[in-house]
């Protein structure tokens, strides 16, 4: 017990991936939300303008899982200029039964990015129709990518478009993920065109406008919305709400956050109203999709029980496949100050 | 920049002691406390009561140290049941230009005593009178024997008496301590008799009532509260507000946690009034002492800017004496998920 594991991002790759197991183990994660007592304090969030820098830490107790993680995300905006990232992180795990420190997750972002993706793919699980074969994304980063390959491990695609402000960058992603998945992946110049006929909708956009507008929805479509994660944040048309069966991941966190708030703004949803969590329809709770004719949304904003589900996946990984390096965290008898 | 420090608590013992340039350090987080813009956003708490467990997140940035640390204190209150220690935790270290990590001090809160300890050191030195010779600390436990320590430091001290609820603690206290120091420590049954003709007394106790009564203090002496760090805590009789000089750490923190928040509820203090903090007398922005006559009493409670002061200057020193294990944070190239 006094043995801590670190791993490098390079070792997470390696026994973390984008698969049905970071699926499971995320969809886990929401159905305990939803049927445990799950303890998700506010995040801490600290700010150092003078380096345009911005760190948020975020922690989650999950009954039943071994370990809790702290998450600290740090977020540097003149990185760039310094030949470095701008985003970077770690995870913490600690055991859950006595505080100490289990394995040090050095992942500079990565298993976030993993989680995150999962997610999406939990919603399209519960929510998407089972036959769903036309994907559309908004969005050409990198989880723009992600969610499209952790939607073709739920639903059996066959097709997929990908819709981007600069036409260069959706045009390289759908190149790189037609290579990858083994099926027409297009880069689509209008959004609307994007989605006409598709079955799944993701967008992965910073948006702070509409960018998916209302009536461009059809029958039978789900939209998972993942962009947004911030009050002034904003993807999908808030008259999207009278047509469509809304799910979140957090109802408290979609409020402030998600695509619910710019809809309370709006005044078309009452700050009071209470909407479906995903880990309620996984728990059988509360219904998920309930005809093929229904229009479905899931908003996402992330949760701390989904980076305490990742990391605690992740260190078991570790110690089954013997990767990372272990440190003696334990002082020498005798020592003293 | 993408190696990481780590730093076990043996190491830490070796490198960073109880020293006056511990204590200087200390001084200088809190001069910059009361200088420079410090962010010290408030504390993150879990709780896991399955365990009986709690964990707080502290940080702060302080402008003009390198490095800000996040610091993690678990307590499992169960722990002992099993062998282990109920306080352990550890501090990061990142860089604050970058938000790259720079250090991971498994210290198991050995940091924490020592600058805890540093503070008591400061405020004797700026508050206590220089030719202060004898001390008494209430209370036998670790941070009784180290604030004794530390004002052995500061102070020409020839002589100390510990008073504990505990007769036999505080014999064995007084035992070690006088073999240690080189001077006459004796334990005292009677707390009004520990401070008779003492100079300087610290209060070290996790009271919840007063334990030291107004009226055995006598002119000229100076007083350090540092037991008390949440609301239900109260080691100093608040009819002492109207015989003494105090002094804060933090002012909006001990009129919440503080000995001044038992003055504010009993009516002896108002909660608007403004008092001077450590910071602002090391700076000179406020008086400290100004006879030799004058009560001070100095209200420690504990900040984030103490535990980024004592974490940049751990990870100098072992920079400097090539102590720690270094390990590469960085992905390998091509690899992908």
């Amino acid at each position: 017990m006094s043995r801590m594991l670190v791993l490098t991002e390079a070792e997470l790759r390696r026994i973390v991936r984008l698969d049905l197991s970071a699926i499971d183990c995320i969809e886990q994660a929401f159905a305990a939300l939803a049927t445990r007592p799950v303890a998700m304090p506010p995040i801490l969030r600290l700010d150092i303008p003078e380096h345009r820098g911005e760190v948020d830490v975020k922690t989650a107790y999950v009954p039943g899982f071994g370990g809790f993680a702290i998450k600290v995300s740090p977020g540097f905006f003149d990185n760039p200029r310094l030949g470095l990232p701008s985003l970077n992180g770690l995870m913490i795990l600690f055991s859950a039964r006595t505080g100490l420190v289990e394995a040090l997750l050095l992942d500079n972002g990565y298993l976030t990015d993993v989680r995150t993706a999962a997610a999406g793919a939990v919603a399209a699980r519960h929510l998407a129709r089972p036959d769903a074969a036309v994907a559309a994304i908004f969005g050409a980063g990198m989880q723009a990518r992600l969610q499209l390959e952790a939607l073709a491990l739920v639903r059996p695609l066959r097709e997929a478009r990908i819709w981007a402000r600069d036409p260069r960058k959706a045009n390289e992603a759908a190149r790189e993920l037609s290579r990858k998945l083994g099926f027409a992946v297009a880069a689509v110049a209008d959004p609307q065109a994007a989605m006409r006929g598709a079955d799944v909708i993701v967008t992965t956009t910073p948006a702070e406008r509409p960018i998916l507008m209302a009536d461009w929805l059809e029958p039978g479509q789900h939209v998972t919305a993942m962009g947004s994660d911030s009050e002034h944040k904003n993807e999908v048309d808030p008259a999207a709400f009278a047509r469509v069966t809304y799910v979140t991941d957090r109802l408290s966190q979609t409020r402030r956050l998600g695509e619910l708030a710019s809809a309370i703004r709006a005044g078309l949803a009452a700050a009071d109203q209470v909407f479906a969590e995903l880990g309620e329809v996984i728990a059988g709770k509360r219904p998920g999709r309930r005809s093929s004719d229904e229009i479905t949304l899931a908003d996402l904003t992330g949760t701390g029980v989904q980076d305490t589900a990742i990391a605690n996946l992740a260190a078991a990984r570790a110690r089954t496949a013997g990767a990372g390096q272990t440190i003696d965290t334990k002082a020498e008898a005798g020592d003293a100050a």
